[in-house]
């Protein structure tokens, strides 16, 4: 049933404030250090109790509708050799991360890796051998302190761009991102200290392909239809994915999610709305569940004449000998997820294995280059014909 | 020997002019036009003469030290069965880019492709079944009529970003790309339009990896040394690779490389110095042959005291059984290089052999995260101690 625009995609109330500060992780680093100082002075055997990782420790809160991390937690000391490295290397990322929180610098995982990796006095044994040993060290800390790595400096790669009406204030900066030509506002890594100005746009279109944003840019879309444009480049980064969810819970902003009609498309999603499970426990600033998605649906393929632009889908189907594989194999995973279990996404994806094809975005240029700025994605969006 | 920074990275006086003209390519696609055309009314059978591709018709211009194309032709009928579906095609996509320039329109290489493929009425052939047939007429049109694709609005794939004192215009845009916070300007696929209004920056530093970039940025480098940080995110896109060349050539920007000691980082710096062979007909607009490299060289490590965080290089070294292999095979093969036919670059690749190690530029922040800014780059540039 059709809405008007105002009610599909009317802003939100601001749930939530902008919330950086350093001082925090730089208290909870301080009272982390004083308990091991506390147990080596009195003689105890010094611990950590990290939050336990793996598919165990990790449940999908249906109120929440998030992924969350349980609270099975491991203890990890001092003394005891199958600890020992760990305890020491864990020891040296935190007082690592208290030095950059401290003078208010970054730096990604590599160099944090780089930076620690040193060996040890009077022996032939490095503090890392690898960044395969200082990647989960830190990811246990997230874990231990609740806190994103992003909020203890460490950077995670960048990738997309923005185009919109919005004011951002990063450090001395104040820039329009709607006034940086065809180029757009480079994302960086951490987002957590920016600063949202003004937001004259009544509502962010994550976009899959920068080939599909450019045409949206050029085609005027973000000024005709009051949208913020974000590029994800493929699947969204960590930067991406909190740069949207700030603007949804700290701006009121709706997020609208276009992606290929594919199973790829529909995990780029599914991360942006859930979180993945690899990273549960960030979920809970990481994850919009409120964002829904406009395209592309298999339903497109018929409304919109596009059969002939379709692509086969790759594998073997569940009905076949040896199936499902391939794209088939990743449509069934995701029919399992906990948030597709609605009318609207089984029936996709039981349409995408039957169909046993595949649409993507730019497929809508064999309409007309204008056809997804001034048809499809306004005529969508103003009905509110978006999946939860 | 050490030179003073302002030889070794002296600006040299532009070469080249903003050149974008829309009309010029319109009247070149008239023309090829107009001559099938009168073939046509003649009762003639009518051609076009592409010139042919691959390795046999490619050679190094020693004087211009650039790769370039030779003067071989194929011609393509349209009255020879082999010959027809092509034809058919160079006209599609001919006419499409006729429309796409006379619009102001720019459109993806798969935009393209997915415009021009339907069902030719009264048949149950298609113009085009796939990407890979659409690709190859462009890359034709290209050579044939000695324009980019980027000046026949076919944009290829966005990748990359920059930041530093410099203003330009895009558009009804103009921006200054050191006041947009940590994140900088990212990009477009097309950047033959812009306008640089204003360069205020002694050389343009091209850094392979987002992280390094980053670092510059926070460290204040761009600002302190006066350069143009551009981060190519790996291999650079074809938009980096213009507007390096633009940079160079209309504003007379030294242009300094750094990537990692690998063979992927030498490659990198190859292809943005010489080209590369797939598209050695672009060589004269997308290549530099002056770019010069400043690291990470394999000197660097005992320079540096590196030792400790090399990474080794992987695959069978050359004097093993069945080696050559792996990162050595390519090793072997840039040695090989014309360009690298030179007594610094042979060192730093037998060294690379013989050592068996490669080092990454994120690896001087095991000496400190400001070492890089403050004492490795400035130090290197001021001297003048780049490869060739």
């Amino acid at each position: 049933m059709p809405k008007s625009r105002a009610i599909a995609i009317k802003k939100s109330r601001p749930r939530e404030r902008f919330s950086y500060d350093p001082r925090k992780v730089l208290a909870k680093l301080e009272e982390l250090g004083r308990e091991i100082l506390e147990s080596v002075r009195q003689g105890r055997n010094p611990y950590f109790d990290i939050p336990t990782r793996g598919i165990n420790n990790v449940y999908f809160d249906e109120k929440r509708k998030v992924i969350r991390m349980g609270d099975k937690l491991s203890r990890r000391y001092f003394l005891n050799v199958a600890h020992t490295r760990k305890f020491m290397q864990t020891l040296l990322i935190s007082a690592y991360v208290k030095r950059l929180v401290s003078e208010g610098k970054h730096a990604s995982l590599r160099e944090a890796y780089y930076a620690n990796k040193h060996t040890i006095p009077g022996t032939k044994e490095n503090t890392f051998e690898d960044q395969r040993e200082s990647d989960p060290i830190i990811e246990d800390l997230e874990r231990m302190l609740g806190v994103l790595r992003e909020e203890m400096h460490l950077t995670a790669d960048r990738r997309g761009y923005i185009y919109g009406d919005i004011v951002i204030r990063d450090g001395e900066d104040e820039f329009n991102t709607s006034k940086l030509g065809m180029g757009g506002w480079a994302v960086p890594g951490t987002v957590e200290h920016l600063h949202f100005v003004e937001v004259n746009v009544d509502y962010a279109l994550v976009v899959e392909t920068a080939a599909m944003a450019d045409r949206l840019i050029e085609e005027k879309f973000p000024k005709k239809e009051k949208a913020l444009i974000i590029a994800t480049q493929g699947q969204a980064s960590r930067g991406v994915r909190r740069l949207i969810h700030r603007l949804h819970y700290e701006e009121g902003l709706p997020i609208i999610v276009f992606t290929d009609g594919d199973p790829y498309g529909w995990y780029i999603y599914s991360t942006i709305k859930q979180g993945s499970i690899n990273l549960a426990y960030l979920s809970e600033k990481l994850a919009t569940p409120e964002a829904r998605f406009v395209g592309m649906t298999m339903d497109d393929i018929e409304r919109y004449g596009l059969r002939n632009v379709t692509e086969k889908l790759k594998g073997v189907p569940p009905n076949k000998k040896g199936g499902p594989t391939g794209d088939y194999k990743r449509i069934m995973e995701e029919m399992n997820y906990p948030w597709f279990q609605n009318r609207e996404w089984q029936r996709q994806l039981k349409m995408a294995v039957k169909m046993g094809v595949r649409i993507e975005q730019q497929a809508l240029a064999n309409k007309s280059l204008e056809f997804v700025a001034r048809k499809y994605l306004p005529e969508k969006i103003e009905r509110g014909e978006l999946l939860p």
